[in-house]
């Protein structure tokens, strides 16, 4: 058993939610909150509730419908989202207030045109005014990516000192390399004083393909929340993917991080999430596209019938998939071809095998993927041609 | 200008056409083949033409097809594979054949059925044999990412030696993590003596959401040629995405290296091979999906409004899209409602922009996208009311 444990902070009902083309109803999001919770997510973003009457009630209804996980509404460093996100917080078990402000340069100056001194202000006015509130404050400096080290650490230690119980150092542009990420944490991990009194998050996007190495890198510097979505879904090319990071820990022992993710529903919450939202998955997407288990090429096909570690190294069973997929097309070699009318009940001998392989390679040229009734066709001609 | 190349290897028409749902005509590959070489790409590997009559004429008349880009055909290191390349490539300008074998325990036993010894001569035996062919052969150590450092290093210097130009090192299951994967490559630029007299290519699987980030941790041990396809297509979860890679280059530029491709093309080469090829992308895909530049939250979108590097690293048309797209939905805060507005002739008073905001979330908590229809409904009978 590995000893430390990272906390999984979806966010597929705020980030996720966002996004041009999703379409969520309240009770599809109530839906989705407790299939987040049978999965095993330890905090669940529920919302933004000042942003919409809309949000807000979304926000309540996941606070009441969820016990388990801690359930998080997001707010700017403003008395009167934080107040906003407390009301829509009242009934949860285990409410956490989300509240944050920009730090990099470019949000001091162009977004929220101020200084370095009344932003760390505001950090700090934000997060004792949660703290009003509830216990568990989370503070996010939103642009850390791009932030100055000595000053996010500053800000950091400020807040922290202040009650933040959690500090999210996000990637907001997704901008950052895998190292230069890790080295910010481990800066912050350095260089704070307090911050063994708080625990660090990544927050990473995805708009270089960068969000899961960004984020393992965090918590290999010494992070222990990931904020994630499902399906990486999020505000432009989207977040961390849940089941990227929970794969990875869970198939890389040497890290000794565990998740309390039960991986065997990522497939299925993958599928729920993708269809409630109207956000379909790519084929090739990592862990959960069609294809992720499926094998073409007849030189894999092979491998994989021989040993299906051979060009597999999560087992499909894992992440709740029946099986690998063999699937035939003109890229298919013999071996697979066998396998497959083993399958439909034909034992073929060598001669005949190199045979229809022939013939299965036409059909294929021309017909791109080859089923069952395609096969049955193929050996009903050979056969009666020997006959 | 950085100084050191980085060469763009696309197999998009091999490892990216052999999945499962992929349907392309041979016409088709041709015109994606011509699509990559005016994108830029340095090496095409067109096919795998010992695998079926088809694919042999694909890649014979991609060979033809193209000038600048080399053309590569994949074998095993199987005379009759290598032949059959050899043939298929005959009127490619720039000839090149890929050949090699499985080098990790797990293939080395259970695909092939060998022993380390055995390995090592077939794949020497496989690069003379190509290079009586072709003077530019390329070997790959199958499943390099599981394999034996010090044994790869000594398969990797007897195949330079026998005369490979190009190394490619797979991390055929998308094992690795990005320090295992750099560290690898750092290994042989270190423990093979004449490493110098090829390039170390990458070759990276997307399994667990790492290719791209360890395709650049590969590059930056030394590794000079990436392995890629258009949108990350490929076997199970994908290859490394091009765009991916090589925005990472582009905007990174203390990483010091470039890449020849023009970027602008990015857009619409995804387009044309995901249209062509039936797969489509998911809107959250890094550089080209649908919603890679759009903005809808209501805190990113005040902060484009003001200055568009607030959220956005990538100036869109760098990568040939029009503009970031401002989507209204409940997410949505006043900067960008009167953003659209005006975009649409009305200039709101600031009390007009707080009477309207008010029904806009209405609007979009029920409706969800907001468009200039709705706009325009809402502000007629908002002025109706006042007047």
């Amino acid at each position: 058993m590995a000893s430390d444990k990272v906390f999984i902070f979806d966010t597929s009902l705020r980030d996720g939610e966002q996004v041009p083309g999703c379409k969520l109803k309240r009770e599809e999001k109530v839906e989705i909150a407790r299939q987040l919770e049978i999965l095993g997510v330890d905090i669940i973003e529920a919302g933004f509730p000042i942003s919409s009457p809309g949000d807000f009630q979304s926000v309540m209804e996941i606070a009441k419908a969820v016990k388990s996980p801690t359930v998080c509404g997001l707010s700017r460093a403003i008395e009167k989202d934080i107040k906003t996100a407390a009301e829509a917080l009242q009934y949860a078990k285990r409410p956490r207030i989300h509240t944050g402000i920009g730090t990099s340069e470019s949000h001091i100056k162009y977004k929220l045109q101020s200084t370095q001194e009344k932003i760390y202000e505001r950090a700090v006015a934000a997060v004792k005014y949660a703290k009003s509130f509830v216990e568990d404050v989370e503070f996010y400096a939103e642009d850390a990516g791009r932030t100055d080290n000595v000053y996010l650490a500053k800000v950091i230690e400020a807040v922290i000192a202040a009650g933040a119980t959690v500090v999210n150092i996000p990637d907001t542009t997704g901008y950052c390399l895998p190292e230069e990420y890790g080295a910010k944490i481990q800066f912050l991990m350095e260089n704070v004083s307090n911050i063994h009194k708080a625990t660090i998050s990544t927050h990473c996007h995805n708009d270089l393909g960068l969000a899961t190495a960004n984020s393992i890198a965090g918590v290999q510097a010494g992070a222990r929340q990931i904020e994630c979505t499902i399906n990486g879904i999020g505000e432009r090319a989207g977040n961390t993917s849940l089941e990227e990071v929970v794969m990875i820990m869970n198939q890389h022992p040497y890290l000794d991080l565990y998740t309390d993710i039960n991986t065997k529903l990522l497939t299925e919450t993958s599928h729920l999430v993708s269809e409630r939202m109207g956000m379909p998955v790519q084929a090739n997407k990592a862990i959960v596209g069609a294809n992720a288990f499926a094998h073409s090429s007849g030189i894999h096909q092979d491998g994989v019938i021989k040993r299906r570690d051979t060009y597999e190294i999560i087992d499909p069973l894992e992440v709740g998939v029946d099986h690998s997929k063999i699937v035939l097309t003109a890229r298919s070699g013999r071996a697979a071809l066998a396998y497959r009318y083993k399958n439909i009940g034909f034992d073929l001998t060598k001669d005949e095998l190199d045979r229809i392989y022939i013939e299965f390679l036409k059909v294929a040229d021309a017909k791109k993927e080859v089923n069952d009734e395609d096969l049955n066709e193929i050996i009903k001609h050979e056969r009666k041609q020997v006959a």
